[in-house]
């Protein structure tokens, strides 16, 4: 059926979009034997995608891999790979649909071949998913690496990862969009919103929904920021005030959250990701276990029991996971120790330097808490890894969920106990601030600073190879070049570390919002350095990642909605110990307690009230889904009807003539 | 395409299933006109059904309305209409799936022409859904009825119903079948499950899995009831026990209801609810509204601003809740008033008769309580449908959620207000048991008793004018009897009020379960007659209703578990305000509130920890779905690379030749 594409088209030149890293030991048959099957046709259960193997860089030391192959595709494998991986594109009406080559030319942007109909990262994004798909065959291993072990229908790539033969995978940045985007980004001075589209564009859904998120966060704050600043410029103290502060922000939140449902169904909507369906979720790379056959497939595979694996989670996971709790309480007590040492220095005798002294405690413990949070998270790493969880997600709900657990320890243990042990509202306010701006400050560094440093080193170091090189050989390196220089770069770990950032820091703003009005202000401040930062990491920092066709912030919006229950508890409670609030009720303290509590329960019911009452999906998209889902029922009603007639005549009478003259019409 | 089945195949004999009643002054074109819609073929967008005059009854008096139908198909359309509606059956190897003409000959029990493949509810659900379907096509109105108007593509049934023409379609019971369920349901004396698989064939699937509801809640409740006898015994006042009991009450309530979810979802996968979809939902037929263009068909229909309907609810139906609400309370207050007076009068002069009146007011009280409720659900219905909600799922919600904010409020507020104003535990314990008691002897007597003995009055008036007639003519009418019999009998209103009831008593026994064991003890035995009694009436009393392909309880889940929480928060306080727990403390009661609070939370944080650990859906029915999910994306994927070759060619060419063939091979 394919004609003009066969497994010697990789000769043609092409526009290279992945490249695939082999290690630098791979037996040359192994070599070979994969870019036969990348280069075979579908209908031999190749990918059908033109593969070409990297020339030596400019900088051809000893040290340089020659395992280094440019993938690409030709325009046609591109649109039936989109149709395979599901896309959804803009419809000559308007309307998102799944894109089908049947069709094509009833999509929007589609005129032909060669267009920009699809983006670089579509494009990226199709190829990684064929590369895979790229399933055995009869194979028994890896053709000269017999350790390698191959099962009939599963993916070779992730095999050939899980064994170290393949080292990476990664797509190719585009120096003049990246150029562009960059600019319209953060090299702008004037005040504007990110170019999402733009960054959705180059990155792809899932980044862009992440900068999404963040700028409609910091956006949601300012209302909150403006508020607070009056209360911190005039200290006002009392407490009628505090508590419509207190109110206010617990209602906001609330309400962000769920606003933010809506955008993000917009922002999906718009990209196409929200009606799409999943494809069907292969085990991880790492996953491993018994041979069998898998009850869903019926394919034989790795199985692993999942009671021994809820074993590992309840018997050696959660009490590690409560040790590195209790570990941390430890040393908040430590800190706790510390702080009343120093106080009794400064109380002793008190100069300039016992001053500083006692700010010396909580830097310290700030960051204590964030070399805890780190190395936590390495060990949170490694334990879900041997947890063995069959499907990535199923892998990263867990460490999600091992990690925030231990961070909400971490970094609010203290505040806790300062907040309702201690009941010292000064000291509260003090460690907020400390713990707030420390670990922002922490925070920028190790994110961008530090990987920036590393890669400009990195950088200059290969440009001055270059530099020797270029006056001996040719300028057409320069491809070579790019490759090389981005295969060296860091690799960027996707969207947890920056979610996990901003959940902490709404915890900050949230928790303790009576207390510390000013917390809204800082984390505006922070979020917008946090927006050029992230976007220039992105940019300049990292590899370009795959595309993640995202719909939403998953987890994470469970994680923001069950930190804004907690900070009803927690405010109620402030204002309900406040030494203000008390007044009110001179007499009786459980009239006191006994309102707070009520009222607490009050705002948790209003909350869950209007989580129902805010719909997730706004109207307007709810009728478009419902137009295209009607569509499609009648479209199935009419086919039925047509064909209807079928179930009244004998079956065999009907299929003998159609299959037969069918078969006359291919010879 | 259609042979062997004409307009006029209504002349050959065939099994009614559906009885159509038309108002008898309906002139005679617009039954003509209704009849040949529904016989014409669907090609001509009739509904291809069988329909036949019914002959005079054996009673005829001129009361008798001559315009009564009976309806059926034969045996080919009832499997096109099954495939139209979406019905899942079993599948030769086990699993369900929606059934398909094309390979009707894989699924299960096929065995070919009229065989028991569908049941007889099932092809009652399949005619109304067909008479549901039938869509005016160029008419502008009823013929013979200007003021009944017809829209192109609107149901015509649906207009026919609302505009008072079509008094009432029900389906027929069948006697033989009747007789044998009855018997295996109620009639055998040993003690036994429900035959939900038989009341599933006879009355579909929300009705089954009512029964199935009432039946798990019955024996979810035993345990609870069991632990409850020995405190009623013995008296047991320490609260160290009533602690442990509220405790593992609360655990349990979550528990069950999570449960429920997993045998819901386990019998909705074996009746082929679970994963059907939901036809596209029309219009209920009282809603009405300015024509224009719906945007989601692009039909014309009466559409009706969210807008408006907004306002009603919130400035109408709100303010008239609440009115409702605060005349509950003023009633609740009366009752106090009065049973001040009969303790006074009691204390004075204490006399046999004086004991007795001490329980007047409570009885009178719950007579009272249960009036309003019955009166209050009317105007709720009359206010709901003044809101003119667009669809029948939206209806109910909103119908729902008013009768059960009120219900709750009606019910259990002077328990509230003993429990917690007065705080009296021994009144509290002795008006949850008359207001448990009364209430379910009402609801028994209202519920059966009541419809049984007008039905039994009517059904002798009846039998004696049959028996009159039938001396005289032939015996051949008994088909005619039994539909004019069926068509007096009330109608079956949904489940509503049966799930309303389930929904009071679980309330009984969660809200202040720690003061009264004894009450899980009388709603086991209140439900173990419920079961008999809704049983009897279902056969006995009301027409036979359509199957209602529901896969799960809907909105009372939800319901429930929103009981459940409320249950945490006042066995809690129960507890903490119980003397002896008070007892602990003798110092401060600020401590003892604090901790009551704290281990209230921390039994909410438990149940939503819980809610989120048991998974709703069992893992065999999610390895089967999986396996059904990957199945139909191969299927999906083979097609594509077979004919992926599509998006290579220049497409005309392609197309061209295999049409032409096509239409060769037609000729």
């Amino acid at each position: 059926m394919v004609q003009g594409l066969s497994a010697d088209s990789s000769s043609y030149s092409f526009t290279p979009l992945v490249v695939l890293e082999l290690a630098s030991d791979t037996k040359q048959e192994a070599t070979a034997w994969l870019l036969s099957r990348i280069r075979d046709r579908q209908q031999n259960g190749g990918a059908e995608l033109l593969v070409e193997q990297l020339g030596p860089g400019a900088g051809a030391q000893e040290k340089e891999n020659p395992n280094m192959f440019l993938v690409g595709a030709t325009w046609q494998r591109l649109l039936t790979g989109a149709e395979d991986v599901g896309l959804f594109k803009e419809f000559n009406d308007g309307s998102m649909r799944g894109f089908t080559c049947a069709n094509k030319h009833n999509f929007k942007d589609f005129k032909g071949y060669g267009d920009s109909f699809l983006s670089m990262a579509e494009c990226q994004y199709i190829i990684k998913h064929e590369l895979d798909t790229l399933r055995a065959k009869d194979e028994t291993h890896v053709p000269g690496h017999t350790q390698a072990k191959l099962y009939p229908g599963k993916s070779i790539i992730r095999r050939l990862q899980s064994k170290g033969i393949l080292i990476q995978v990664f797509p190719l940045h585009d120096k003049e969009e990246l150029k562009r985007l960059s600019f319209s980004w953060y090299k702008k001075v004037k005040f504007s919103f990110q170019p999402l589209d733009d960054i959705r564009h180059y990155y792809g859904e899932g980044q862009a929904l992440y900068f999404g998120f963040l700028e409609y966060f910091t956006f949601a704050l300012v209302p909150m920021a403006l508020i607070g600043v009056p209360y911190y410029l005039f200290d006002w103290e009392d407490y009628d005030k505090y508590v419509v502060f207190a109110v206010f922000n617990l209602v906001w939140c609330t309400v962000i959250l769920e606003l933010w449902k809506r955008c993000s169904t917009s922002l999906a909507y718009i990209w196409g990701t929200l009606s799409r369906k999943k494809a069907f979720e292969e085990p991880r790379p790492g996953f491993h276990g018994v041979l069998g056959f898998n009850p869903v497939t019926g394919r034989e595979e790795p199985l692993y029991p999942n009671t021994k694996r809820q074993l590992r989670i309840y018997l050696v996971s959660l009490p590690f996971v409560l040790l590195c709790i209790y570990l941390s309480l430890y040393v908040m007590m430590i800190y706790f120790l510390m702080e009343g040492w120093a106080l009794s220095v400064h109380d002793e005798e008190p100069t300039f330097w016992t001053g500083i002294l006692l700010f010396i405690p909580s830097v310290i413990y700030a960051v204590v808490i964030e070399i805890m949070n780190l190395v936590y998270r390495y060990v949170a790493e490694f334990l879900t890894e041997w947890e063995n969880h069959r499907l990535e997600s199923s892998y990263q709900n867990h460490l999600v969920l091992k990690v925030l657990v231990f961070n909400f320890f971490n970094c609010f243990a203290s505040l806790f106990y300062i907040a309702f042990v201690m009941q010292d509202m000064v000291l509260l306010r003090q460690s907020l601030a400390t713990l707030l701006i420390t670990s922002q400050i922490l925070n920028q560094v190790m994110e961008a600073f530090l990987p920036y440093w590393l890669q400009r080193r990195r950088n200059k170091k290969m440009m001055r190879n270059v530099q020797k090189r270029r006056a001996v050989e040719d300028v057409e390196l320069a491809l070579a070049e790019q490759v090389r220089l981005e295969a060296d770069m860091s690799m960027y770990l996707g969207t947890f570390d920056d979610y996990l950032e901003l959940f902490l820091l709404f915890g900050y703003v949230s928790l303790f919002s009576c207390v510390y009005p000013l917390a809204a202000v800082l984390v505006v401040l922070n979020n917008i350095t946090e927006v050029y930062s992230d976007a220039f990491k992105m940019c300049h920092v990292f590899k370009r990642p795959f595309s993640d066709p995202a719909a939403n912030i998953g987890v994470w919006q469970l994680a923001f909605e069950a930190m804004s229950v907690i900070a009803v508890v927690t405010n109620c409670s402030l204002i309900g110990m406040s030494s203000q609030v008390k007044a009110y009720f001179p007499d009786s303290e459980l009239q006191l307690i006994l309102w707070t509590v009520a009222i607490e329960h009050g705002l948790l019911a209003f909350k869950f009230i209007l989580t129902f009452l805010i719909p997730d999906v706004p109207k307007h998209i709810q009728i478009n889904l419902a137009r295209l889902e009607f569509e499609s029922l009648e479209a199935l009603k009419k086919k039925r009807q047509l064909h209807g007639g079928k179930c009244l005549k004998p079956r065999s009478s009907v299929r003998g003539c159609s299959e037969e003259e069918r078969r006359s019409c291919r010879r």
